[in-house]
């Protein structure tokens, strides 16, 4: 088979769609203005981010009054936890979340335990499910926030968030429950109001927006801080002109990923023939994760005895783009985080693999990486002296 | 005169310039990766990243270890600011920064006096100066951090911050100065390590950058805590995917504005006969700040016995695009805080006109406007009870 491209980290980022960049490129011309100017070239610019807020309430099932733009799903993380523990503070100083997060969540915590607020992680079960009743037993009298992500970005397990929220809620109406849906958006149709959370991040590049834009929603009456303090921006609610142009981006983005999860089967149907392809083919493989609940492209599988990063190196020079853990922290040698919380141990998690396929992926990528991955794999475990295969 | 569009609100944004955009579009195409990935689509990327920093380091006059980039300017603000309070709060909680500020600025410290932090706001003169003695007589034995902006965006006054900054250090070295460099970046030369300040922040859309995009300078060895807690992006000092097409946009648009600066005595010289020719022809006209220190293109005029929001209708139906205040609070009815600081009454400032000329205006345009506005705030004045030329 000829050498050729895969992009197989979707999950890391993705390309920008020709659409979502031509529903940008007015604002980076003519329609110049500053949505907060008064005069005619400040209005067609804020109806730019009227419009795409209206549209993207319309999606996700919420009131335009209730979502905000910023600049990318960390942001919207670090929004979400910081300005609900900082506004409820004479309610109580704990909070709630699991050790699956992402950085964004897990950093942000360590940032608020710093000003003496108490964190409870949470364990997810070895197939990588947080289950309500382990977030309820976590709850205290002064709990404020639950934090749990809706799709985990390593092992792409999907969690029950709609449960945990009526669980929590059931035992304290009053705590926020905040979910990052930063993975899940494009992979699981979200409606807010169902859901029932009181706070939900997404980012724009995981869904073919570029890099830079994000968006959280707040619910109607949840008590939450402004983070990014400044001018009557949102509604006063986070300060900084409007990112006019990838606002227009984002709205298109997520218009089509809500139209594009009529491919969610079918991408899933690749990521089945993967596992079991690499499973087939490949020795000492562990599959980490339930695929009961989970996101349909990812893949992540854990090869003993070779390291991830050789594996990487190795899969970049035959033209496959994949990752060990998520790209936050690629540069970082420790294991995931992700992994060892669900037993994996540390020297298998450190063979592991990440492939996230979307729907610009076909039949060939797979067949591709299948006739290349076992023998890169193959070739590190030659080179390993506790290989028993040797 | 033909009726004309005269854009003449550059302190409030300005359009993205072609080569901006030619430098962003590599990374809405085919530069996708993330920059934390480690295969070569993610190197691509980060190359990007990295060879920005290092030219907007090198034309600012920094290290490139000591630029991050933001989403704006007022994150780079927030950032600078809470990062340095929170992260000196063993050695006080007093701050000091100024009454004419923007509203990034102001807000950030109203949010930290909630958090328990002192803040002394000091006056300018009359002609919109901040002095070092007067910075120096706020200053205490708690105080950890100071703030002027560089150069103020409603009245164009330039501060001066290398005296400032020195008089602060020889106080007591260890509290901490920035400057909100905004409105003065691509209108004053800047190099930040002659300026001598710990902090310094600016944006992209008020330099032909797109809106969604700004940096802050650090330098090495202040101690500013993480404001945007996530990945390990920017050396884990702000987490968040990298706005990779914006970074590169930045970078060009800030070896632009240096360019540019060539421009600067063009523009002086037609905002000072835009000034002189409305003073002529308007009577009962107040002109507000200095002009021996002051942005080229600004001008800042109060008419008495009229109502700025009305002008700005009138001006904006015969082509004219201007403002009362700065743009992000052009939605409040209050009147300028930085025109009350300096001394105008409240029933003056709410007839203040800024026009900020960039250099895309012409004469013509000042031709324009010096026909037009007359008759408008004679008409307007026609109107009010109170105007005693009736």
């Amino acid at each position: 088979m000829e050498k050729r491209f895969v992009y197989a980290d979707n999950s890391a980022t993705t390309p920008v769609y020709p659409e979502v960049l031509e529903a940008m490129m007015p604002a980076f011309g003519e329609l110049y203005g500053n949505p907060s100017s008064l005069y005619s070239k400040g209005r067609e610019a804020k109806r730019i981010v009227d419009a795409s807020r209206e549209r993207i309430a319309e999606v996700l099932g919420c009131k335009p009054t209730e979502f905000f733009f910023t600049s990318c799903g960390t942001e919207s993380d670090n929004w979400a936890i910081k300005g609900a523990a900082r506004a409820n503070v004479s309610r109580g100083k704990h909070l709630v979340t699991t050790k699956i997060e992402h950085h964004a969540v897990l950093h942000t915590m360590r940032a608020l335990e710093k000003e003496g607020f108490e964190v409870t992680y949470v364990s997810p079960d070895k197939d990588g499910i947080i289950s309500p009743e382990s977030i309820v037993a976590a709850l205290r009298e002064d709990t404020t926030l639950v934090a749990v992500m809706y799709a985990n970005n390593e092992i792409g397990t999907i969690e029950p968030i709609r449960e945990i929220t009526e669980a929590v809620k059931a035992y304290d109406k009053r705590i926020l429950v905040f979910t990052d849906a930063v993975q899940a958006l494009g992979n699981v149709k979200i409606n807010i109001h169902e859901l029932g959370v009181d706070m939900l991040s997404l980012s724009g590049h995981k869904i073919h927006a570029p890099k830079g834009i994000g968006g959280l929603y707040i619910r109607t009456g949840a008590r939450v801080h402004t983070f990014v303090d400044g001018g009557g921006q949102e509604r006063s609610r986070r300060g900084g002109t409007e990112n006019v142009a990838y606002i227009a981006g984002l709205a298109k983005a997520i218009e089509l990923a809500d139209k594009n999860l009529a491919d969610v089967p079918r991408i899933e149907k690749m990521r089945d023939r993967l596992v079991k392809g690499i499973v087939e083919k490949i020795p000492y493989t562990r599959v980490n994760g339930t695929f009961e609940h989970r996101l349909a492209g990812n893949v992540n599988v854990a090869f003993e005895f070779i390291e991830g990063e050789s594996m990487l190196l190795l899969l970049d020079r035959a033209g496959i783009a994949s990752s060990t853990g998520s790209a936050c922290s690629s540069n970082s040698l420790e294991p995931s985080h992700v992994l060892l919380s669900i037993g994996v141990p540390v020297e298998v998690a450190h063979g592991s693999l990440r492939l996230s396929l979307g729907r610009d992926n076909t039949e060939e990528d797979v067949d591709y990486i299948l006739e290349v991955l076992p023998g890169i794999v193959q070739r590190l475990r030659d080179m390993s002296p506790i290989y028993p295969g040797k």
